[in-house]
């Protein structure tokens, strides 16, 4: 079975993103009412087209499996109005999210977007992963590190701030995928700056304060795309761990910290695969997602990242059933109970 | 000749780092009259200690010949203060390397610090840039794409914010290494968060908006620490510029954009050689620097980049040739210059 562990339903109907819309519009209009959650009318048969063209087809033609699906990732917005706000948008893009699963219970599981809200402690959020987890089956959660959009206002991970949705994390056994939202500040691209830098910037915080995974010895993180730029700095990353007294990587955080396959060309790929161990790597291509082209070089989708391991003839068979598969069952248990059922 | 883009004074008598201390307590103490530039009593000797044991040590040691030398990066500090705050600072900071430059000709070759404020134009730089390269000789400066230190209040680095400073460099016709300061957002580590960031969004940012090489045909830029998380996902740049319709990066702005080699494992050396031109490849290691330990892999320097390069037997020599030493002389044209004298 090849698992996709980086999944976001980008081509959700429009129904979804109209509802956002005059969500968005009634908290800049003082004569509406305050938000309320209302309904977003979407059928069963647009859901269906929503995906057959899009990541059913893919997952057909590239050869994979399951997708662990998660609303999409720059929608979250979690800097746009207040808790409510939040909350009523990541429980009608989650409910969404369930009903895709629901419908596609071989191709998707699913994984949570959390009620964030800048400057809010995220105990705001231990209730909808709970729901999520519990009623829907979901299997981990996306915790955004800056909530606010790309000013960083909020204090690190590191930070006690973050314990309330770790401890739920962790009773739940339930991982979290470290992901930003959309970028609100011009500096930040959000797909090719705010994206890549948080990933850096989370794993540079949990070198810098190695309590945390004291704290909660099971709670696990998987930093997508690739890692950002960590493992073509891992060098670096070594090197200023050490310098810093602590344990060698590996010894400090490789037993909680994972990293997914989504970077788009074979060199890439490789890297990672030189220099951090099979264990912490899992498949994953964000498909459909920030790069949606052809390569010219290569005659195939940037994003088909499942090409790029299958040309790598010097992956060692068990390693490669490891990151195709066997790494999900690890760091996402309940994906593994589920799939037992 | 072997020749270092990218050195710091990081080892500088610390004379200088009272003469800081006292201006920044200067300014939180309304008794104190506002800060005057005054004087940093450095001895010539007290320079040459701090640099016998250090730089000059490790030139002789890995065989490099000449260093492009600055200011520390971290201590640049443009958040802190006010414009003449970071202009007393600068001038200091630059006066010292001129000494250096001034004591070590064949070893050291200026670059700038400017004075940069938060929300002020770069205009108040150009006075500073003028007389470093007119007066001192320096080749190129260090412009900081951030400088509230980690909170990403100014315009992008393509903004027209910005363009004063083009201009003078452009009519000097010296680069600018893009590099940030040191962090006061908690978030983000100086060395491992901050850094790496801020060359992977200043990489952005040129690409979604190419107006700038166009209104700058001849400006130069140098992306530090191999370029932060660009040449790792090289995939996802050429991907995401050719969605939103741009040329081939290599069109776009290979021209104008270069990466250093300070990247402190051979894995990431070998992938930045492999996905970008040699043409844009400029030796570098940032001694003495952020990374400061020995491998115990290797039993050497992490931050000694020149042997990760030596060990790599597929460079074409004229390739190497162009690493070490010829791109300097198209990036840095007034270090030709001079040399040829």
């Amino acid at each position: 079975m090849i698992i996709d562990c980086h999944g976001h339903y980008t081509t959700a109907p429009k129904e979804l993103q109209k509802w956002r819309d005059a969500q968005i519009a009634a908290l800049k209009d003082a004569k509406h009412p305050p938000s309320s959650k209302g309904t977003v009318a979407i059928s069963d048969d647009q859901i269906r087209e929503s995906l057959e063209n899009a990541q059913l087809k893919i997952q057909r033609e590239r050869g994979t499996d399951v997708t662990i699906f998660s609303p999409r990732a720059a929608g979250m917005g979690h800097h746009l109005g207040n808790e409510t706000t939040s909350r009523h948008w990541s429980e009608h893009c989650n409910e969404l999210i369930h009903r895709v699963c629901t419908l596609y219970p071989q191709n998707f599981v699913g994984v949570c977007q959390l009620p964030q809200t800048p400057g809010v402690s995220p105990a705001n959020c231990v209730a909808e992963l709970e729901r999520c987890v519990r009623d829907f089956g979901f299997v981990g959660c996306n915790l955004n590190p800056d909530p606010s959009g790309g000013y960083w206002t909020d204090p690190p991970l590191t930070d006690k701030f973050w314990y309330p949705i770790y401890e739920k994390m962790v009773e739940l056994d339930v991982p979290a995928m470290i992901h930003v939202s959309t970028s609100c500040n011009p500096n930040f691209h959000t797909t090719g700056g705010h994206y890549i830098n948080g990933d850096t910037t989370a794993f540079m915080q949990l070198i810098s304060e190695p309590k945390l995974f004291k704290d909660f010895p099971t709670l696990k993180f998987v930093i997508p795309h690739g890692g950002g730029a960590v493992p073509y700095h891992w060098g670096r990353y070594r090197g200023l761990a050490q310098d810093m007294g602590r344990p060698p990587l590996k010894d400090l955080l490789l037993g909680n910290v994972f990293f997914d396959t989504c970077v788009y060309h074979r060199p890439g790929i490789e890297l990672l695969l030189k220099v951090i161990p099979a264990d912490n790597i899992l498949f994953a291509s964000e498909m459909v997602g920030a790069v949606k082209g052809i390569d010219p070089d290569t005659g195939h989708y940037y994003d088909d990242t499942k090409r790029y391991l299958d040309a790598i003839d010097w992956i060692e068979p068990a390693d490669r059933e490891k990151i195709f598969q066997g790494n999900v069952s690890k760091v996402y248990p309940r994906f593994a109970k589920r799939a037992k059922k």
